[in-house]
């Protein structure tokens, strides 16, 4: 079989100048950058416009399994299918994480005959907007230690000498952490301002961009205005008498808004059928709201029919936050949602050993796909269920799990052979996404934003099948914080393990009953929403023992190899 | 006065193509990256050609104050004045590191109207070099440790789990730092692996990116070949018997070329004038080498008769090392040497205070001026003094200045207004740097390759005008080290202040007579050298009370302010 990367590499591309008119960007609204990317101005937002806007379809999955579902490929398949039935479309992705890149599976730029190419540029660097992320990031953590530093040594010399006013930040109550795009678990709890003048010493640590704060407000800003209120609004530690520091009280929000002016703008790259796909922000949807950018959907539901984007993970997670975050942040509605599913990730969500039949165990895990179904469904969108076809799977239980899809309430289901066959593969999928689009989107948000935090979180805990919450007495002391800053109304999201519809992956299939225990709430005041971390969610990944890495190198051609 | 951003912003850009076609450059030898930037192909490096190569100028100064002499200007002033004579000219510049960008000066573009444009694109991110290699950096800083980890975690089972070879990296003995590209103060010293399940535990600290080994390797390195084949040569870490660990041996050398495969490409930009511009590496001249890279040389000499380039600080910092680490590694041999001196910079060097007058101190600081002109000289080549003028200054100072410097053996001097009136400004200099590129350059070292490293540091003392040298018994562990590994032989990168000829900041003019203390020696395997640190260098910056970030924002129309 052919990689990846292989055929994105003999795939000849279209000129990108083609790809933006194919989505109707004048040349004023984009500028290249290199061969195959471009940066889309955000004046491709019209203000005003008759056309109408584009259908938003948003693809979603069982819970994940170790061996992938293929969700990148659905979105990009769905994409490529709707463009061969004649459809204006338009794909919207994050941005790779180089984490994962470099630690587990080697690329996401979707796979097979579904992918963006060139997938090196998707998978690398990009136009360098993770990069931007990292450095606004952490140039707030410069200077809040500086900060510190300077009003420690200077004393009451400080506000004469600089006519800044103190601060007085408490080291003890620092809440950003600094963060780097790769797995590096050494860096997940660290001692800062160690050795003679470099202090004050306190602990901090590192996350992955991709659960940036940052990255979140790039993802959910509406415009540059809106992005450096947001960042302006962000809340970095608290002083000695407990108020708050924000971005904007230690300066630093213009600079770093400075740092990210470039990132705001999504990229353009094209699919391998020559589909228009709009890149941007890259939100890990554990740890983070898992979504790609609000901008990036505006601009393509202005110019496109349809949108196709993807909340990452399984219904519990991106789209859940595709839902009560970010279509609440958009006001956008959904039109309907493609449910990807496996097989194999149906056995292996089964729970069952070695033991059990191909057949008992596909049984047991058809419990997982009924409640991702209904769990969509309660959004009030129609579910088109995505199988996605692989070369060893039995006719006869693709059939059976068609028919049992469509008794649990699917609008629709369709075998997806996207990998393999590209756009003709996907016709039939999407032809069935056209149809469930044609009716008036009902969707409605899970919780009002005027519930209060314990009536959120219940409503997200039973939705999981929990029997009740367990706050840590952190957890509890965090809450108080929240509310004595006046912060504690704003949605939630979830910090949960993927592998489960649970807070626990070894929890398999559709569990219930459960207890749902919070260990720590973050809030992040600029990007909008509660960080609720359940059980040991970590914020920075480790790198495995046998690591992607490896593999990845350049040849004698200059070429990269190994990505996927 | 026009601020620097004001002119550039005002300034009407030529169209890129235009800027490439100047240079010679076919369109298929350049990328776009953005309206401004493109980034030029290796394949722009001619393997015959009948053309005969350009002539390298180099850029250097005398000993710099806070003040800022104007280098930067000077070397974009000489080359809008060499193509103001009808020259080919192309500059060569290295991209600014965001730590100062945001720390203290807001800008390094040069200015006035002897400007790279535009300065945001050029300040900020450019087309994102720096972090590719702090990301490339950084990869291999959580390789180690997950390495370390896994061994550690899985003990005899790694090497059958796995079927990798143990390295047995010694925690306490890792010689790779991690890099950001910001002054953080509170990150020059840390310890990682804190908490259940993320050791081993052991000290680290973060070095600015502009010190990266990487960095000096992407300046360094003739090709895509040669960069990969030195990155595996990266001394990473001791094992636990003292043997070297190489990037090679970790197997993570591939994918750190990978991720640095676009940064070696060069970035054209253009001077005010329309003059092309060649950005490329960024390593400090203090905690580095200093230079821009021989890549984008080896392009401008291809195709331009004139190439201008700077070394960061004194001619005792940057141009030393572009003499004795780049040109060596290089083969180019510079036709003349550019030293850009102020009137305010050379008083400053006097070391004399409000008693003197301006007179004295003009007169005692000249000896610093003395010492560069002759310090150039001892590299055979013609030092043409560039006196960079401001408004304030008397102009009977300036011809004692010019006369004196001509007694002192300069092949010319000149008065440049570059900053105030651009190409016209810097033609009279422009035309004597011409003249003296007409004769034969004899340029030659200061040691041999085969020297010993004591005999090497010996050199370079005395040329400081140091009577002896101290190493401190660290240094004399790390040289026994070096010794033992084999790489005792490579040229030094002196790690040393650069705000005196010494070692010492408070050694104002022409110092002589001090001893050097050597505190300690690393060891650059990959980019080939030994860095010196002298002193008490910091290869982290801080940022200041009052740091440049505080004014930068963006305005109403999204453009960026406060730059410089």
């Amino acid at each position: 079989m052919r990689s990846d990367m292989d055929i994105s590499r003999s795939a000849s591309l279209q000129p990108l100048a083609d790809i933006a008119a194919r989505l109707g960007l004048t040349p004023n609204q984009w500028r290249l950058y290199g061969s195959h990317k471009a940066k889309v101005s955000l004046s491709a937002i019209p203000e005003q416009t008759d056309r109408p806007r584009g259908k938003l379809v948003v693809v979603t999955a069982v819970t994940p399994t170790p061996f992938g579902e293929g969700k990148t490929v659905t979105t990009i398949g769905v994409t490529q299918g709707l463009q061969h039935l004649g459809q204006k479309v338009c794909a919207c992705i994050r941005q790779p994480s180089l984490g994962p890149v470099f630690g587990v599976k080697g690329g996401a730029a979707g796979g097979g005959f579904s992918q963006v190419v060139p997938m090196e540029d998707l998978n690398l660097h990009m136009t360098g907007d993770i990069h931007a992320v990292t450095s606004a990031h952490n140039l707030a953590a410069a200077a809040i230690d500086a900060r510190l530093h300077h009003e420690t040594r200077m004393g009451e010399r400080f506000e004469r000498q600089t006519g800044l006013k103190r601060l007085n930040i408490d080291p003890e109550r620092i809440l950003w952490r600094r963060v780097v795009d790769h797995n590096d678990r050494a860096l997940r709890q660290i001692q800062v301002g160690l050795g003679q003048g470099n202090g004050p010493e306190h602990e901090n640590g590192f996350d992955i961009t991709a659960a940036s704060e940052l990255m979140a407000i790039l993802a959910l800003c509406r415009d540059l205005k809106d992005m450096r209120k947001r960042i302006g609004q962000v809340l970095l530690a608290l002083d000695v008498d407990g108020k708050p520091v924000s971005a904007e009280d230690l300066g630093v929000a213009g600079a770093m808004t400075a740092i990210m002016r470039d990132a705001i703008e999504p990229t353009l790259m094209q699919t391998l059928s020559g589909a228009p796909c709009l890149v941007h922000a890259g939100p890990f949807a554990n740890i983070a709201h898992g979504n790609s950018s609000i901008i990036a959907d505006r601009i393509a539901l202005a110019h496109a029919d349809f949108v196709v984007t993807e909340g990452g993970f399984g219904s519990d997670m991106g789209f859940e936050k595709f839902c009560n975050i970010k279509c609440r942040q958009s006001g956008e509605r959904p039109a309907a949602a493609v449910l990807v599913v496996t097989l194999r990730a149906l056995k292996a969500n089964s729970g069952l050993g070695d033991e059990a039949s191909s057949q008992e165990k596909l049984a047991a895990g058809f419990a997982n796909l009924a409640w991702h179904i209904s769990n969509v469904q309660g959004y009030g969108i129609p579910a088109v269920v995505a199988i996605n076809h692989f070369a060893e799977d039995a006719q006869q239980e693709l059939l059976w799990l068609k028919e049992q899809a469509l008794a649990a309430g699917a609008f629709g289901c369709e075998i997806s052979d996207a990998f393999s066959l590209g756009a003709e593969g996907a016709a039939a999928l999407a032809a069935v996404v056209l149809k469930a689009t044609a009716q008036q989107s009902e969707f409605k948000q899970l919780y009002s934003a005027d519930d209060s935090f314990g009536a959120k979180l219940m409503t997200l805990a039973e939705r999981y099948g929990a029997a009740g919450v367990l706050m840590s007495p952190e957890a509890d002391a965090d809450l108080a914080e929240l509310t004595r800053l006046g912060l504690d109304k704003l949605p939630l999201c979830m910090a949960k393990t993927p592998l489960s519809i649970s807070h626990d992956p070894a929890l398999k299939g559709a569990p219930r009953g459960f207890e749902l225990p919070v260990r720590r709430l973050r809030v992040s005041a600029g990007a909008g929403f509660i960080t609720v971390l359940t059980g040991n969610v970590m914020t920075m990944p480790g790198l495995g023992p046998k690591p992607g890495y490896l593999a990845i190198d350049i040849d004698d051609d200059g070429q990269i190899v190994g990505l996927a």
